[in-house]
């Protein structure tokens, strides 16, 4: 088990009366629980907790007038990461995949699997089925591309930056999706808190579809596995945005921080092992 | 009500061992029933049904071996087409958007209503909002895309249809979501039948979410309203695709068809008032 | 005849043993003569002078060691606008247009004028062909984007800047050209110093091929345009980029500066009455 | 000497007034020269011959009338490929490129060097420069690309190929003269005739600009280097497409053949060796 303390604290200008949608809380699952958390915002307001899609991602909703504001939020989470040997998950057969994964086949904003497609098996067509295949995938995606912050924005696909050659942990998390969707192997977009990140920042990494559930993936080996704390799970970042913003706000200030009370995480795991969620 | 007769023949070439995934059978909702329906593959073989997504789109699933087989499904529907005036149909305020509704105002692989942010409030922003605003839409998609069957294929999205000015009916139906959607209107792709087109064929529609639920549109102008027959609603085309296949085998000949039983199909409703549905 | 004072100075940091080839410095033509130029490179450079291109387009190549420079132009330059009666200017006939223009009906990097021939046709293959048929393009491109600083980047294509609605002067003139070589009509991209620009800056615009010779135009209607001064002519900007880098440097600091010694620049001319050039 | 026959046949059938502007026949260099052609129309027609372009690409104007007609040409080429030692030919320091020759660096409408920038350096940038580091581009484009015709159309860039993996000839060539413009090494788009090119057709290849000359490169391997007969060249498809059509005409036949005389081209030119041109 391994403690972490997550603490995430904005600060918005507001033009006009605006709606914001957050989504920066951590979910409750069998893998992670919350031991406390606790949100203020100053001034206080109203706020209206929702939780969408299939994975139960928790938006707070809340309306602001003009002026300043600050959200801040506080937890400490339970992580309980079960480590497998990753030689030994195998991909599910695609007529034993739930019905309620399929979607995670299917293309979407940033993942164009339907483009990749011949890419993809020219690549990991040959390899071995399984986790390691999707490690393989993993591990390509870190030579194709490199980190180079605002290399890439809002429109960016994996096809672009693939093209670029550059992005950030979520292009990283797009384009080695886009590859397992590529070759039927469901993959879904997680955001969420990470220890060991630096610099500390919300974090893009993602999961894929294997025997026995959902796997832990970063393409981006920047952070270990299991110190990663999700916030939500998507098809692809437009699915989890921290911010949805509807009126005029500008953000002043964003400090966001994961930190292990305990001292079970390893940097190695940043690329070793199987994690599995859920 | 409308009583209304469905048949798809659908034949193919197997030339491995492959599974099929169809998605051909129309859907139980409140606003359209099953009076009988009838699935024959020849030669006989085992399938599999699921429901998949929050829409309830029924998936058969089946597996081939090589040769040739075909596939038909016969349908009687009742409808029960809402007809409302569209002039009292306001858009729903965001903070009231049911949260299972807020998925579909995410950009989507074929709606990248992220990049058309800008033209959407030039176009329309200025404009009252509620069921004319989306009507507005589809009468300008129609006006710039014409209908050029072969002009567009399964990588076609929302913005290069735009460029382009043609497409087909699922292209109209791209871009009128992705308006919508940068409009901050929640707006899902429908699969269907449509009395009415011709040629006879699937069509792809669309449903906009407003007060009181979703309501019906098409671009295309090519059939009406209270004619068209749901299989299944997804955020784009990519959710809905009427055979996923795995393997290799090729489409012989595909023969779709929906007539009317009774009478009261008015081709007028093409463009004119509001249908809502479920 | 207008009499124009143009300067421009440049710094840059060099990080490490760089070539610069800078194309800032105005061309002689029958309807612009240079009075009078001055370079001033510091720390003292050798430099050649080089015409690059069928329009004489004049590039200065240097090579520079680490550390920091200047280079600072300055020219006085005789303007001789022709003016026209915009309504007697037709286009000219396929077959007339002289071999060394054809080249400018192709596509190019940032023109994709193949992508956009059924739009051009929609929007302005009913028109009169004309002079005032190629203002009607600039109007309407004029009308599509917004003026924003910062929108686009060096990849906007004509194609990108039309979805998302905003560019800055050198995405109008890439859009306005691309709209023109789709209707046939020959048109090249103008980089120069505008007076009455404001910010002072490098100035993008464009030149369509009608009966008689060139053509001035700018969408962005942001200066007159018997106040514009060449520096170069090519297929769009990637042909007239001011500063071309191979290695290492960074532009510290940049100042361009046109203003008129006569008093003949009226701002009217931004849209109004036509300009030849050459 | 390669003595080569070369004869293409064209039927069109002509529904309004149109005019066609062919670029079919072969031009004379000091590595190529024409002993004889022939222009054959049916019905006769009056023809405009126009040299267009730095290169000399030979257009044929004409107007034809609705109706059927044919074009036939037939020349015999004699060739003079100088042969080279790859490892002896280096690249051109970029002080040195002739001013001519600068804009085959810059990028095109099929071929955006500057988006595959980063790409290249990360593939190419440790190779030593010189005709061997353009051999190792066509050959990781060989192995990118996957030979598929109908796989790409007009509108396909050497980014989208990338990204498909598939594509036709002129795809290949696009593909490595943008990785060739990333490196700083000029590249334009050579049309030809192929002798030993299976399915005989107009052929893609292209021309890298390395110290002493131009160097022929064909990324696909489907026909010798000292075989390629030239037609025409530009920065890429767009400026030497075989045939421009302003109206409406089909195309109803096309028939391509080069064949050889005397018996000296070696179908492993196809990729040993260097061949300049020019």
């Amino acid at each position: 088990m391994n403690l972490i303390d997550l603490s995430c604290n904005l600060q918005y200008r507001v033009h006009t009366p605006t709606i914001f949608m957050f989504n920066i809380s951590v979910i409750n699952t069998t893998y992670q629980t919350i031991d406390f958390e606790k949100f203020m915002i100053t001034p206080e307001t109203r706020v209206t907790f929702m939780d969408v899609g299939e994975k139960g991602n928790r938006i707070m909703r809340l309306q602001m007038q003009p002026g300043d504001f600050t959200l801040a939020y506080k937890a400490r989470v339970k992580l309980y990461p079960q480590i497998h040997n990753p030689s030994e998950i195998e991909e599910e057969t695609f007529e034993k995949i739930p019905v309620e994964v399929l979607p995670y086949l299917n293309p979407s904003r940033y993942c164009e699997s339907d483009r990749l497609a011949r890419l993809a098996m020219r690549e990991f067509g040959q390899q071995t089925p399984g986790h390691q295949r999707v490690q393989s995938i993993c591990d390509w995606t870190h030579a194709q591309l490199q980190y180079v912050s605002g290399s890439t924005d809002a429109r960016s696909s994996a096809c672009d930056v693939l093209v670029q050659g550059a992005g950030v942990c979520r292009d990283f998390a797009h384009l080695a999706i886009t590859l397992c969707r590529a070759l039927c192997i469901p993959a879904r977009y997680v955001s969420g808190y990470a220890v060991g990140l630096k610099p500390q920042d919300f974090h893009g990494f993602f999961e894929a579809y294997l025997k026995g559930g959902w796997y832990l993936f970063d393409a981006t080996r920047m952070a270990p596995r299991n110190g990663l704390v999700r916030i939500g799970a998507g098809r692809d970042a437009s699915d989890v945005s921290f911010a949805t913003i509807i009126g005029e706000a500008e953000l002043l200030d964003m400090q966001v921080l994961a930190t292990e009370v305990t001292n079970n995480i390893d940097q190695d795991m940043a690329t070793e092992q199987a994690v599995s969620t859920v």
